[in-house]
């Protein structure tokens, strides 16, 4: 534990300065993550907290292009089209659990409460961020896809996922071919609260100061310049996105999940 | 980076050793978290990894005892009920952005889609395991609070938390009371697939070693000794704890979440 004044928190070490330096990476190199790499990242999700001790998480690693493009066709972004960096579907899992009790007996409508779904979304991204720190402790970047969620039903059929499962994020892990600025995001002042929910009266106004910052972030930033603030893309682009739009909660129905 | 013989996975550094060795903590001692900690910990969780930048969670420090005590008694859990330790309450917030919205004349619609409240509760899940692991880094130990979950409605009220808003999940952070060991994890051969799902044909069969091993890690841990299976767990207790029996979805409903 170090307090060197160079820190931007008053307390910090390793781990917390790669925390603090999260920026999120959209281009990678060629260079392959190696097996030893790979293996590390999945024991590290392997040992995250689980609700219950019920594990309801899996992770589907894919190495075969054809299957990538299919992932890539349904996020549409560039960098999950690319074959660069390791592509990882983190699937929230009940189904595990539901051949368990099927096995011994046991009734299976738990598993389509919502709270079986919440607990297995904890488990799942639980996961899914403990492999992310590894991997930029290890120097790799990484970017989450909710873009997956685009098309589920595309997702679910070229995974082959049963019932009781849905791939509720992506993740590239991978050699960085850029170095993008920090993002900056809302000061603790709005978001963190004492004792009670941390009321806005005015957002405009109490976000005035943060908004600037973010458009000094698009201005100056090395790609993608455009000129943006927080407010004005929450009022215009949010639910605008394709995977904002699909038919999540249909497809959850489907699979047996989040009904009652 | 090292690769030291020593280290369970091929390749590893302090966060990773922090990550493996995780375990959950359910006492501490009254010596309080510094401010510099608490502090550092909400910053770690504010520069997360974020959906589309939308930034939709928040944080709420319990420091009042009569607020902790009746969150402790919707959790029932000895150590929610208990003083020690620093306890955080993460909330899916689509409240601030909906407020945003509403001032600039947009539509609150997309706030209640399911795929919304998806993106809502990454953020926040993405955000309470990065401050696990900057706390864990520090050397504090960390218990998840799922039961917090048993009464939402009490919870809701006890925070004051407006529309658009869930309490998702508690945290524990503080000065371990105890050392318990690792409870061992499913294996990977188990959780992981390579471009399908990794569909068990045998559960009983095929985890059999695994419920032995678990079998041996209650046998033996220091309190609280019980001989269990991870398969008797699922088929027997899945379900039955009070979070899990709550009406989440319903209350979650009234919070305008998820409707669609």
């Amino acid at each position: 534990m170090t307090t060197d004044t160079s820190d931007p928190t008053p307390v910090s070490n390793e781990t917390i300065r790669t925390q603090l330096a999260h920026r999120t990476i959209r281009a990678f190199t060629d260079e392959p993550v190696s097996e030893d790499i790979i293996t590390t990242l999945l024991e590290v999700a392997r040992h995250s907290a689980t609700t219950a001790f019920q594990q309801q998480f899996t992770i589907i690693r894919i190495t075969d292009p054809d299957l990538r493009a299919e992932i890539g066709a349904v996020s549409t972004q560039p960098h999950v089209k690319s074959t660069a960096g390791e592509l990882f579907i983190f699937v929230l899992d009940l189904h595990r659990n539901a051949q368990i009790r099927e096995q011994a007996g046991a009734d299976l409508a738990p598993l389509s409460r919502m709270n079986a779904y919440v607990h297995a979304h904890d488990d799942t991204l639980i996961a899914a961020q403990n492999m992310v720190v590894a991997a930029e402790s290890l120097g790799l970047g990484t970017v989450y896809l909710g873009s997956i969620n685009a098309d589920p039903r595309r997702m679910i059929r070229a995974l082959g996922l049963p019932k009781y499962t849905y791939p509720i994020v992506g993740l590239i892990v991978g050699h960085a071919a850029q170095t993008p600025q920090c993002k900056p995001r809302l000061p603790l002042s709005v978001t963190t609260g004492v004792n009670a929910y941390p009321e806005l009266v005015d957002p405009a106004a109490q976000l005035e100061d943060y908004d600037r910052e973010v458009q000094e972030y698009y201005g100056t930033r090395d790609t993608n310049t455009r000129v943006d603030s927080f407010t004005h893309i929450i009022a215009n682009n949010l639910g605008k996105g394709v995977a904002e739009q699909s038919p999540m909660l249909e497809v959850m129905h489907e699979q047996g999940l989040a009904l009652q």
